[in-house]
């Protein structure tokens, strides 16, 4: 994976300007450029010291393994009452990770499904300046914790969305003024308030649909930063041909993509001919030994997949844990009882092992070089005592001088 | 169906302007405002006078029932050697319609199928220059007998075309361009060459994709006359709830509806896990007398359906007779033998018959006056042996002096 890794030419010299020649060097990479997400909604008790699950474990076993939290601003959730948006948990939750050294990813900003029940009976303008009120809020308020957010979820059906008791305001604002322009609102407000966000436009239709939604997007002048495709497959793993299709088809727009909602199951999959995923949720919904094979194969798999493809700049894995997972179904890769699935376990030799360079020791040479080859990342070098931090920041060959002490 | 038809309160005069009061006066309807449209590709020979098929009687039939004939422009059979297109047989086949009191349309601009072979190999430029050169060229050349055009055909799926045995230079350049540049280029050209024209979208696609492809064309600015959806139903009838909520769908966009592309089979229906219907062509496949019973009440309720509809400003049919139907479908409303089936009179009795107002006899009031009730079209009153025109061109009540004499 030529894309994903580079060599830098190290050189370690001392206070001086000296070179180091010929000592031993301990390199170790300490980050991945590359986003291994996952969600972090299961930690907003445990980073705001409530009671209750998750322990402390199943944090381990989350940060052992990712490196981006997508944490929920859900509407309804986050200002169930007008003006009491719960920005201070979701502030410490986010700092929580970041002082963990991961980054942190806000999911959605304007979604049609779980809107407040407040918004309903506002007259159209009203709905408007309340989404680009919370927009501008929720934005500005985590500029410094959260550097990217889906500005907008599942666009491509949010005008004509009928699968809900009681019609919600965000599709009716869609449909009185077009896919395009509550697009260009959500990216225009958000982008106003955090000039330097990764701004996603995130949907679960990989047709053409969404192909043409972008395309529409694009001509009217709408800057978007990634294109996030979701690949929640509870009706079984895509498979690699469909797959790399899939990204072909989108890597055509030259923007980044991130496959934001990815999930496989380790027990049966969904029938079909479900078309909305919610409408299937059986009372008992097991992890089984040969399911938890199935998926700890397909998620080999498909990482491979996405990560061979240079256009994809993050994966989200949507979930840790079966406990409470979305639907009730056996997607997470640890199960309810805490303990990892061979699923967990193979991501992990992935991202921490064939894709990550353990402490190696190396010699420098007469002049106090040595290469430094891994994935896009960052590293620590420690030499005589001390350490510097290295970075491979792309592919190829670069060079570096490290001044120790 | 109000929005269908209107009421004119005519009074006629004599040639020094007085009231012919107390007089039998006889309205007939002479056409329909509405384009009821079949295809008039069959007639290419007979208008040229050329020897072979249709004879005489299947025109009969023709001019009986429809009012709009749809010519082919296929760009692979209109111009197969470069720079000799058949521009005067087709002109000679749209002279030979309008003569006959018909509206012709020009069927299609731009299409990924059908290409010229020798445009294989161009370098994009010069694809881009030919396809432009034979929008301005077909439209020009046509001005004054073909008023409505496909500007472009199926740019849904245009850019991912793969159904061929080798790559067309159409989808080649929508591919590098994207759909909505391509479309844009349709349009502006085909606009420049006649603004007078009515100017068509038109895609098989009835999905979210056309919906979301239609949002990015209108907010790109590129105007578009009217939405053509195709409606071949060789898979079977779609029925009245599909059939409004599809139209209900794309009226949103306050543009005319086109039903472009109709057909209904008088035999076997195609299976449905064909996607794309060139892929089904049975060696033989038979009108049969059920399937003309089907036919016939199907072709009733779609008509009726669509009419019910403000937005829907057109139906074209897509074939009169079996005979060298497109994929050897059962899909005429005329049998291989010539002889007419039962959806053929079932039409009839709609557009000559219900929506239809016959020679009726009526006396003008004391002031010369009396109502035409009727469906909107063109309508002759003769009086005290003379005759005037008169047309019911919108829903309502209007009035109208007629001079005799």
């Amino acid at each position: 994976m030529r894309h994903r890794s580079g060599e830098v030419l190290a050189t370690v010299v001392d206070a001086g300007g000296q070179p180091l020649r010929d000592r031993e060097v301990v390199v170790e990479q300490r980050t991945h450029a590359f986003a291994f997400g996952n969600i972090g909604f299961d930690f907003v008790p445990l980073a705001n010291g409530e009671p209750g699950q998750p322990a402390g474990a199943l944090a381990d076993l989350w940060l052992d393994v990712f490196n981006t939290a997508t944490l929920p601003f859900y509407w309804a959730g986050f200002e169930p009452e007008r003006g009491r948006p719960d920005t201070r948990r979701l502030r410490r939750t986010a700092q929580w990770f970041t002082a963990r050294g991961c980054r942190v990813k806000g999911h959605p900003l304007v979604w049609h499904t779980l809107t407040p029940g407040w918004l309903s009976g506002l007259r159209i303008d009203e709905v408007e300046a309340a989404v680009r009120a919370r927009i501008r809020r929720e934005v500005a308020d985590f500029a410094d914790v959260v550097h990217t957010w889906d500005a907008i979820n599942e666009a491509v059906i949010m005008p004509v969305f009928r699968n809900e008791e009681r019609p919600n305001e965000i599709t009716r604002l869609a449909r009185a003024w077009g896919r395009i322009a509550t697009i260009r609102l959500a990216f225009q407000e958000a982008r106003a308030a955090d000039p330097t966000a990764t701004l996603v436009l995130n949907d679960f239709d990989t047709s053409t649909a969404y192909e043409c939604l972008i395309e529409g997007v694009l001509e009217a002048g709408v800057r978007i930063d990634a294109i996030g495709l979701q690949s929640h497959m509870h009706q079984g793993y895509w498979g690699e041909e469909r797959t790399l299709a899939i990204l072909e088809r989108f890597a055509r727009y030259g923007l980044p993509l991130h496959l934001t909602e990815t999930t496989l199951l380790s027990g049966d999959l969904m029938p079909p001919e479900i078309e909305d995923l919610n409408d299937y949720q059986p009372p008992s919904w097991p992890s089984t030994p040969e399911g938890e094979q199935r998926q700890a194969e397909e998620i080999v798999r498909h990482y491979r997949t996405l990560l061979a493809h240079p256009s994809v700049q993050a994966i989200t894995y949507w979930g840790l844990t079966d406990r409470g997972a979305w639907l009730g179904a056996p997607a997470g890769l640890v199960r309810a009882d805490g303990t990892p699935k061979p699923a967990y376990h193979a991501l992990r030799d992935l991202v921490k092992g064939e894709w990550w360079r353990p402490p190696t020791t190396l010699r420098t040479d007469d002049a106090g070089g040595f290469p430094v080859r891994g994935f896009l990342g960052d590293y620590q070098v420690r030499c005589a005592g001390r350490t510097a931090h290295l970075a491979i920041t792309a592919p190829g060959r670069t060079t570096s001088t490290l001044r120790l002490g």
